[in-house]
């Protein structure tokens, strides 16, 4: 088979961003074709946002429900192959779910889902259906991330012993809930989960640390706050991190450092020498040794690691950025999906994408920075 | 009609960069599929890479003259509406000229032509036909540099009085001509024309300058130099430039900055303020006052104009890069020409990319500095 | 009286870096004249290092006692004015108590003692005494640091919620006690005191936030950490911070960040902006809003207020550094004595530098963080 | 003999900016004490600022006539050793002549007089007299300025090919001469010179790039700008430049670019790699090179050149500034001068100073800046 994979999409009706950023994502390297969808749960913003996209009616959807059933009864060839799931947190476990009883890959928003429940119950049924599945921590697939990870892992830094990771954002530094629909599904309890900027952005800010440094965080002690009032959800926290081995972390993230826009950014810090790295300017990392000059690394340069080579697209000097990202994960993911449909063993980096075990990593986190916040105790248990 | 535009393509076979990128380009936005092609002079080569971008072999041609012909035999809906070529210099008056002739529009790879006689004619037919046709300057299609633009032009910075725009690079900072095709036509008078450096990128600091400030340069005087031992063409160079109304410019080019990768830059400072802005950091630009702090405006915030906010994607702090810009070019172009092919008016925003008169300005541009560096005339005029 | 004013000192021997940083800040506004010192325990290395000093060998001491009884009997405009202490933590004490038991005003280096008890009798005999007393925590007599002082103090930023303070440094991030003479003191727990990296930076790091804030720290949260085998003493750490009024902080300090210099950075955001400081580019602070473009704030500019202008002495743009902050200490200091010579009161501006009190609220700092690592307790106190 | 070494001063009044930045730069090492001065040719502006500097009335002058004459009446050991003069460029060469040709040493602020003719006629004498005399080009006391020289020189670069050499600011955009003494006189012709901006500024650019490369300006083609009405020199320019051995150079000097503090930068490339310097954050050199990563050189570290170990104070990540660069060139002119006073020769290090001979060539500078503005000839020979 040579043709283009097929998508179908949850999620990413009018107004919502990272619906029209998974679909950009996708279309990106010519790979995939989004053939079908159920964009809204309401049908005429549905069929609405279908068209728009060049889809004929018959492949709009009303629901998710109706989307993965009517596609499962497609031959081979028309149907889609995967679907992507875009919708706020609540509404990941259902389509998730049906999707994979019915034989579809799936790609699925962060975090994983609403629970840690539903989270373990993905991840069994992926475990046995063997379908592939990937959870979009976007900023892991930055090159230089890759590179970051790459360097760890063949030890120029030695062994890791002090970690930063640091999240800030300012754009919920009021009470925007009103008048900000994206805003509004994040600071509700009944559509975000436990936690709110913690689940929203501090899951990054977590798997993007283990991620670089290859190490798990074994427990935290840490704090939540909520700054604006009369909100339910914490805004902004911080928590002390131990990892496997002895390294040592401290995981920050805010959404009311007023002003700052997304500010995400980690320093790694080994026995040789350490790594700094800043997601707004994500082209470059800062390579610090003890006894000489820090080196500015560049993305597409020749000495850059194979890895970070085989997610970049432009020559040194041409910014890819957060898009260039998530079209690496879904590029990786197709021809993941394409070897599969050839019967074929993927091969290793393309299957370098966050997939459902990170999801339940990223739901303890979130279990446990709770939890933190809430007993006297002062160190939590991740547990695997 | 509601469907995507269709793109033939001439050039962007193996190991070509800008091919790729234009094809990507193309895709990011959903708007153009790729129908047809010529992807190389080499008909093995030209079926090879149709293929693997999936095109079905009866629309992968052998020579771009084969491809005019048959695709517009076809009928509307099935042929290409437009072609995109980015073939090296002296392979680009020859198809885009028989692409007018068989009325479709036309995207073209900068410098416009190898000479400027070509560029005149070129302009010609365009004017005659009344055909769309787009000249890839990518930088000045970032968010940014639209946002400058716009704020020169509602005069926030007061009359123009000075202008620095640079082009450093390092890549050709010896002789890799043999090693590097990307190196070798840009380096070969006979497929590039009479600048090497000034053409491949002296042209996009020029026409970023007169884009910015709205401001026509009327004379220059400049240098050519030649670093590299056996080079024939220039690989670097400056000039001292007038423009209308009394502003001064410096332009420098230079492709032996070594390890400079691609530092296109401009700073424009009036009457009242100023701004900076640097191509490898597109998203940032810095505005200065002489009373009050210097301003670090950032893309996709609230405060940026409308056109600006036409052509980006992301939130604040999601780095969009050189392939948005590029797709910035193509969904403009496509949605102009959806337009069109309605039998519409294009709306002015989407019709805000690069013409032919902009070509024919880049080849003057290129005359003059070239002339400029052979007589001992200090001024040399650039005529309309 | 119009005379210089007249220092004596204990400690810059040899090798002694911030004995030398003493003199010359000292030296820099020509209001103080050194007439006496003891440089060293050994007293052939304290004339060498006097009679590089074009001190008369009658005034270079053999030890502080020598020197302090000595110039107590001198008539007044001979002898000196005040004793400037630069020796290793454990000879803190000695030398400052005998001092103003003798009428001498003092400049103490940072922290303040060996141990909290010593601290509170150091308070105590300068409040009883009324003698001028400053400690060099250099950091806060930055002009920019008084510029973000200023603006948090008029309500720039609305009320407080969010502080992130950072010491990072990577000079010990080996085994370097044997070879480095400033390494050797600060690791030894006999002549550092219970704390190591926390008591020499994390000290100017607390100090820093509460002093730009201008709120006191009620307990923390933390973690002491010694990664370099055999090291006696912390070399890095981190604490979550709780702030009267409510606001969050973290601090961290680490001397094995490899191959970051002196790395000492805030970050503070209120209800309606935040400010960003770093200690590697004093003149320059960021200053960020929810709704504009964030500003870059730099010394020497119109708009900085007051106590930032007394605070520097150059133009915009020629950039004053960390001898220059050291010199506003003892400019400062030197126009309260001569204020207090003539029996006059001294201008608030001059009073603008630390005093014995901070020395108390660091050494109570370290009392905290220290038990921190020591107890299961999540929470310690900081009593005032 | 071991004593300080004695200036006499001449200017540096009340409002004067870089008389007391004289000051300063001669009391930071404590090798220099400040022993009488001329300070206004106002006497009794004179007489205040002596006294506020703690001079006795006697050796307050009340002008540089009666202060050289009297001064040399005194005997050694209580005459000045040298005289620093900070008048306007037109009070250069009186007070320099006549200190010279009483036996003194000379300091003399840039650029060296008012016209080439002055500037020939003092360098004959200093050759004649053998005098030390220094010409206060700050900008290359800087350490890193010195280690930029150093790599250089050492061949790391290989042979230099591009120079860009930048000064901008942006103090003089509007007619500030009326209200502000520091540009009235820069401004005005009878005061400053053929040249404003350039001869103010643009003279640093040129001697830092001669003095980094260590190649000599041959010719240059350029024009000046006047953009403030009214004004009557110069306040922007830009020249193309040729050096010895082919290397080619652009300089632009501008006083215009609004919003600009003091933007002195510099950029070398030669056939192996390249640097970058920025006078604003003069600690930091950016090195580049073909086929690795930039590296960050920072001052004070184990790796810098001697040379810039010996210009420097304080260990790395303490920034210092263009006072301690001032007071490099205080320093080294007084070990060099304490060695004379000894009958000894100079170490070659004390010696690196800007002198007579530096002062002739940016005089010559400003002649072909001034004549490429006025004639048709495109090319301006700088005879040396």
């Amino acid at each position: 088979m040579e043709r283009k994979i097929r998508m179908g999409m949850v999620g990413g009706g009018p107004g919502s961003f990272i619906g029209a950023v998974h679909r950009i994502a996708a279309n990106l390297d010519g790979q995939i074709e989004l053939v079908c969808g159920c964009f809204s749960s309401h049908p005429e913003k549905s069929l609405e946002t279908g068209r728009s996209l060049f889809l004929p009616d018959n492949r709009i959807y009303a629901s998710y429900q109706e989307m993965i059933e009517k596609e499962s009864l497609l031959p081979e060839g028309e149907r889609m192959d995967f679907v992507a799931i875009t919708t706020p947190n609540h509404v990941h476990f259902g389509p998730a779910m049906m999707a994979l009883e019915h034989g579809f890959h799936v790609v699925l928003d962060k975090p994983m889902t609403y629970t840690l429940e539903e989270a373990r119950r993905l991840r069994d049924k992926v475990r046995e259906t063997g379908l592939l599945f990937m959870l979009t921590h976007t900023y892991t697939a930055y090159p230089m991330v890759k590179e970051a990870r790459e360097r760890v892992r063949r030890g120029d830094f030695g062994k890791i012993r002090r970690v930063y990771v640091e999240y800030p954002q300012g754009w919920l530094y009021d009470d925007c809930a009103a008048t900000n629909k994206q805003a509004a599904w994040r600071v509700d309890p009944t559509r975000s989960g436990k936690a709110g900027c913690m689940g929203d952005i501090g899951t990054h800010a977590f798997n993007l640390a283990e991620y670089i440094t290859g190490l798990k965080t074994v427990e935290l002690c840490g704090e939540l706050n909520t700054f604006v009032p009369g909100r339910l959800l914490d805004d902004d926290g911080a928590a002390l991190l131990r990892y496997e081995g002895g390294a040592r972390g401290t995981l920050t993230a805010s959404q009311v450092a007023v002003g700052v826009e997304n500010g995400l950014n980690i320093r790694v810090y080994g026995e040789k020498g350490g790594l700094e790295w800043r997601q707004e300017e994500p082209n470059t990392m800062l390579v610090r040794w003890p006894d000489r000059p820090a080196e500015i690394v560049r993305v597409s340069n020749g000495y850059m690691s194979g890895i970070a080579a085989f997610n970049s697209r432009t020559p040194a000097g041409h910014p890819e950025g957060y898009i260039e990202a998530f079209a690496n994960l879904y590029r990786n993911f197709a021809l993941a999906l394409r070897a599969r449909l050839k019967g074929e063993e993927p091969a290793p980096e393309t299957l370098d994408f966050p997939s459902v075990e990170e999801g339940v990593r990223g739901m303890r986190f979130i279990e446990a920075i709770v939890s933190t916040g809430a007993t006297g105790e002062k160190w939590v248990k991740i547990a695997d």
